[in-house]
């Protein structure tokens, strides 16, 4: 598979995401560092680059239900490359600051994603459409079965696993949802729900990390605490608090369908018309369409489309747009190519 | 023919405006008195139905190249009724007030329209569709010529015609054009070239009179002198000043076209995809989206529809809707079935 073949996929979490209508994936990322190896960022350059050299072939050895993971190193990447392996959520923007010795590992479908010498020598993540966190966790801990035989992951009795950063000590494990809740921000309950979340010592994020804004109305949720808790009885946690989101963001469907029935009619015949008719979409602009649409479509008010809803928001961002057009385009060209784009697939 | 199927009619100005891109419709207006009735303010309500007895059967005999004037006693209309001649421009709000005494006559297709014991005791009205003043006075003179045969004018060689309010004494005419002036408005050059025209001695009032805004991005165009010129003069002045206004509101297009084309076929685009979806449209949202599309079709960036631009305009409004659907609607009620009418106009 060549490389822009690889890079070109639609990722699993993007292709089955609408069998799930408010959980849109879910991820595990586990944090590991060599015994011997000082941690990335007091690496020099050269051992930096000798470290990858070896993780990269341990890593080539490993074997996902049959896939095998492929070696992209970053700087043979061009920029696109690496905008759109950031946007498909394959790689993070901390591993775009440095280059030299830096990598990431994938398996053809994107599931699996291990980034080489980021924060962490390794950062192993499995990502999976829908509401899944405990099939997700099982396809990490077999990954990082495979890894542990072949590396001496540096560990101890009392705090578990050392990482670079102290806050994730422990289990080395962060585990998220991302969530679709259009309704909740339409009632202005969003805050309400989410904002009770730190108290339980999880995070809340928008849909590209810490700072990014909840474009789409979509929402990351994951655990703050690494340290003190079993890895089970995070994901139990999360799965828990993730149950009573969905709640509440049918609930608030619910009350919509029947206490404004016709505003949400108008409002997701609206963003359809102009997702089909418009030549100039911002990806700001693009994803809170699109996040209208889907609940028309969820609400059956709307004729589903071909593609699913995450497909379209990821393949309409600056680098999978213009490495999928294969061309350098400036910002108001995007906007005209991403409308055409849009426009072709809710057309088709 | 019918009440209903009268009221119902496209009137002529609305079916024929596609012909002309920018003048939609001319009008003229003759304001009459008798020599010996008061004027209708100081008329008695028995009077005043006395007078509109014999002037409604002066009306009857009139001919206007084949067509007869059916005539409508305000008191035998419903409200819903009244508004529809009032959307139609067949009335004038000022006739709503009193009633008793008070009626218009009208031929079949709405070209000719003689007001009753309005501000005066006639007022001869033709409106025809396009840029086509010069037919129109053409076609009020040849009506006011048949009716004084029948009646005796108030009518002083000093001051010419003699009417209630002095501002239209002398010729007693008011011409006026109907403009869409898009591109201006998108231009932010409306200000400044419909502006000037006051100093013209002309007045600049939206489509439904004094006061109203420009909803629709239309404007009437009208003679505010009517004494010591003649109406020969006042229709030259206003069709010499309608060219110049057409060729400022065309090059504005041009200029849009050159150098936003982008933006206005998102523009137009946007507002057809709007028409065509919504659930939900008051009539200020939807005579800002049918002037959009129109300036698109009028570039030939959006496909033709089959009704005209005003005739979707004006069936939308609240009182020809409710009166097209024959049920009475509340505003809510009115904004679903206005979209819902557009929808089917649209998409047909």
């Amino acid at each position: 598979m060549s490389r822009r073949d690889l890079l070109l996929r639609h990722s699993a979490w993007m292709q089955g995401s609408d069998s799930s209508t408010v959980v849109l994936s879910s991820r595990v990322r586990l944090a590991r560092n060599l015994e011997e190896a000082p941690f990335p960022h007091v690496l020099s350059a050269e051992d930096a680059i000798k470290l990858e050299q070896m993780l990269s072939e341990v890593l080539s050895k490993v074997d996902v239900e049959g896939q095998k993971l492929s070696y992209l190193s970053l700087p043979e990447l061009t920029s696109i490359e690496k905008q759109v392996l950031l946007e498909k959520h394959l790689i993070s923007p901390a591993l775009m600051g440095h280059q030299q010795g830096r990598g990431v590992g994938l398996i053809p479908d994107h599931r699996v994603a291990v980034m080489v010498n980021e924060e962490d020598h390794l950062r192993l993540q499995v990502l999976l459409p829908g509401g899944n966190l405990r099939e997700t966790y099982k396809l990490a801990t077999d990954l990082d079965d495979q890894l542990e035989k072949e590396l001496d992951f540096a560990h101890r009795e009392a705090h578990g696993y050392l990482t670079a950063c102290p806050t994730n000590v422990g289990t080395g494990m962060r585990a998220s949802v991302m969530v679709h809740l259009p309704a909740l921000v339409i009632t202005n309950q969003v805050q309400q729900v989410l904002g009770a979340l730190t108290q339980l010592g999880l995070a809340v994020r928008g849909l590209y990390g810490e700072g990014s804004q909840a474009y789409g109305h979509i929402f990351q949720v994951s655990n703050q605490i690494t340290l003190g808790k079993s890895e089970e009885d995070i994901i139990t946690h999360i799965e828990a608090v993730t149950g009573q989101i969905v709640e509440h963001e049918l609930q608030a469907r619910q009350t919509l369908n029947k206490q404004a029935r016709i505003s949400l009619e108008d409002k997701v015949w609206r963003a359809r018309g102009i997702l089909a008719n418009a030549r100039i979409l911002t990806s700001e602009e693009l994803m809170h369409l699109l996040s209208e649409d889907r609940l028309g479509i969820d609400l059956e008010i709307l004729p589903k489309l071909k593609t699913s809803f995450t497909t379209l928001l990821v393949d309409s961002l600056p680098g999978c747009l213009q490495y999928m057009l294969d061309q350098q385009l400036d910002p108001s060209e995007r906007d005209e190519q991403r409308a055409r784009f849009i426009r072709n697939a809710i057309t088709s």
